[in-house]
């Protein structure tokens, strides 16, 4: 399979990244309208970190880890690289060399829809890792690919200079355009989730808070007690 | 969809609960003639954490919470959420909001047979999950369900009241009615594990503890040296 | 169905099992030639611990333990025990009392193609595991099976007395006739680890390091600056 | 594992079964409020084949068909075999001498959340199967289980003499207490339908014909041409 | 969830519709390099059809068929409905009354990563699915979405007015700006194709064809007879 | 990956391969004991076929189908291809013109761990196959792999020789060694089924013929009649 690696394609701005780092991955994906979330089948292999970066995206063959060289070459200080394959894998195509690789040239972590090895030592090295799989499975370097083209990850596309926002809850997606309007509208929501988080400790409920009693009337949805209920349904 | 909030169901005794408290998943099941085990597709976000509370149950629109903000208000002291859907689904339909409004009520945790997020802040906050997946993927409040109806969650029927023990292992549930069995059940078998647990330290065998020796005779299961193995097998 | 327990077979070498124990799975399955890998879906219980082992087999029907306590009595010192079933299954066949019994024996650890339980138990008693599911299901002892005879574990044959490693990697089989030549292998391809990894950490590129440059060329994978490839795509 | 065998449990009425029977099972499950579907795991084994009966419960260990053959004996014209594990199994526990049993007694299918083989001689000989998995694993007949105790099946709730519809769409489970209401809702949802598939034959739309211009615009949807669209998203 | 329907997107030329149409799925992802193809998660409803049409996307709420309804009235002559949910979902939400107005407007099939129903109808009608799941549980109307965005189906991104080809092997996408460079590329494969085929019946090997037994040496690959290779192996 | 091609392996005899081909797969793997299936993830693309012959293996790299080139050399009449990958793959690494290839040298069928396309080609041929996925995922040439050496297909351990049986119900692998041993039992087993078949038909019970009624009773199952039963529990 013949490629393309792309040189010099748009970076997000650092302070952007910064904006929106101080949000968790289900505030910022809330923001945008529900948006740009990874699926839930890449999982973090490490507890209570939180990256964000610039996304590097490589497109590699299955088995083949050949275009992750090739995209160390183009990552630099605040990048995440994200890797997927052209078919389902589950090799350990990322370890703690390329690890090694990254970590000197000032990228955040990693972002894999596919397999990853060294988990231990990645954790040790703090170097943070989003995965689909955990595999010891080694790969050859025998076929093309690319990188810095638009790829699809966990459902999502991801285009190089995308910023990439990943905690214990998974990873989202913020297209480089839309940086500072997510982070204010992040702001927004934190703060009104700060103020329900008040309401809610003193003990106001949700119902009452966002006006739902009537919708559930409305939606034909109605109280029963239980003897009432037991007595229709005779359980 | 329209369903129906059942109000004022019957509640497990607190000293039922606590009586059961005492005892891991495992032995509770085995207690109950393994049966009551909702299916291990569902895990702890946590470690070494483990509850027992009264059911309070929702049946709920795939993506949609509203049905979560009506049950609130039926939670009490020593309950414990139970949620599922009407579909497959793994949006994080409950987050540390509904965890902080939870937590002022005295609910003990949270068994979700779809999504949870804001993993990290839950750990934090102490408030107990098992669930079928971790996503930070939000949901609407538009469709109607039920609340304190008996629903079915990993395989199991849980009724509003039934007794719901989670640990490391997963979550098993017993019918209200059986609680005092099972905790007397459940403590005969822990003597008889620990019988057997100072057996095995000592060296003693199963095949001598459980006489099983004439039953794999029996079931003709030979013993045979490698070497006869191997010149019968060529392997 | 009947089966045998096979005694007696041939056990790995406590001084090859120990020559191998110091290198991970992953190193030492591209020692290998990248064969030997059980699949990912069975996973550590634990976490940052390895072990390596003399393998003793077993052959279960699902939801039945009763081969394992014939296993029991063949396991001795720097064993480690080797479970699968005859056909697929979650059941948690295995938890504390056998790992007492075990561990009284010297043994080091479980690889179970099933489910697990008491897994809280099991991590403070130090008894390591890898397993495809958490699950407290237990099990009865009706049906027979065999010990120590070759089985399927995660797609790869084991036979008794080969030799198992595990770690937060995964699990790898060396083929008892394999362990010396493989830990040699294993020490070669660390010592050139570790030059890649003090080349890395000076900013070296594997593009160089390996010569990739060329086969980039020859696979016909080309360089494109943004500007060049935005205008090719129109994205 | 110890059970019960429940004689004479309640059975559905043949004239209430042949009510159902002309419905398919998406009409009837919407009749019920999208109540009573069996998840989409189970699987028909043929082609263009519905069936309505009165269900037999099973409720087996895995890897063991004995209690099948004790269902049998319960079995008569009109039902519907429904059979499932104490955990999950893709077992062969049925085929075709089961099938020529059945067939002997008036059964009329078989629900399985597990495995089933011998299914071309099933096809051949017209008898009609829904099954989680096809495999030719035989199973023993060594561990207890119940007949016509309440089970749980692709995450429904299933009685002995509740109604069993099934066609190429999946499986429904109408409650007998419920038969007649829901064939009636089915009937008047079949007209219901049969003037919207007219309709929509002349060329109407649904958004006019259920009056969603109004919901799209209240739930800001709004309208734009591609040109706008473009020019916003810069896409 | 708020959204957007796009009006009045790129189409693709019918003429180049029917130039691809002749084309197999497999030959025509070969002839764009390898791209484009939808996961093997989607599978066909009937077996043994082809169809070739203009994509109209659709992006909906988890159990929730509004846009859809909303998708109808943006479809025409030669179009094929793509639809996704922004959450994994096996709703059924696409049955007979759909297909009924779409065929009135000379859609030609539908492609949903998500669930169909009435698949015995849609066949008898002849109108043409690839879905993810069948299932029979039916949807709501309550939330927002959009139609005519770029979305992702199976790991591909499509954009209304790509073309979407799909036969027994699944389903690939064709951007519409490469659909005439597609179709030359897919009749030189298959003419290619047509020798190598006259060729194998004649009994010429790959490895002479494709000029690989020199690649099998430069891999390292190399021949053993049987008793060569048992002697090394001892197996 | 470095590999062998092994050239003049066993191979089962034709009058062997001819006793076998008349029986069931469920039927010989009964008559092996229950061993030699091949997991129920590898499933028929036709229906109603049957296939017998002496396996040529192929352990071929993901997404590469260098391998295969390599094994048609080695396949001749009566024999059936069985490929895997060295770790999971859905890649299209077969279709109508290996199947062409093969079909000229006398090859009976493909069984394949991995993905298969052109499959309407493949049934218009009367070329048999059972594949795990069906994707027009094409694949390159570009790493090495083995011919005929063991290999685990679906949790089987498949040798060069050895004898591959395939229908609706699934694979089964019969050792090169036991495939008289195995004609003959299952020939017992047809005839023992067929009188089964006989006193089914007339209304026999296998609770009687199997002598079952003592086994219930002693293994605690009791019969109760449903008042009895619905008293007990309160359902």
């Amino acid at each position: 399979m013949s490629g393309v690696i792309v040189t010099g394609p748009p970076r997000a701005d650092a302070r952007d990244i910064e904006a929106l780092a101080g949000y968790g991955v289900a505030t910022v994906s809330e923001a945008m309208g529900r948006k740009g979330l990874v699926g839930p089948e890449l999982r973090p292999i490490q507890q209570g970190v939180r990256i964000a970066g610039s996304a590097v995206t490589v497109l590699s063959w299955p088995g083949d880890n050949l275009m992750i060289h090739a995209a160390v070459e183009q990552c630099g200080e605040g990048d995440v690289l994200v890797v997927t394959t052209t078919s389902p894998s589950t090799d350990g195509m990322f370890g703690e060399l390329f690890a090694t690789a990254l970590q000197r040239r000032g990228v955040r972590g990693l972002v894999i829809e596919a397999g990853i090895r060294d988990t231990q030592e990645l954790r040790e090295m703090g170097f943070a890792a989003w995965a689909k799989a955990v595999s010891a499975q080694g790969t050859v370097k025998a076929t093309g690919g690319s990188v810095n083209i638009p790829v699809v990850v966990g459902g999502q596309c991801v285009r190089p200079g995308d910023i990439i926002l990943a905690d214990d809850d998974g990873v989202v997606v913020v297209p480089r355009e839309r940086v500072r309007e997510t982070a204010e509208a992040s702001g927004a929501r934190e703060a009104k989730e700060a103020e329900a988080r008040a309401e809610f400790q003193e003990g106001r409920l949700g119902l009452d808070r966002y006006k739902l009693r009537g919708k559930l009337a409305d939606l034909g949805v109605r109280y029963a007690s239980y003897e009432e209920y037991a007595g229709e349904t005779g359980a």
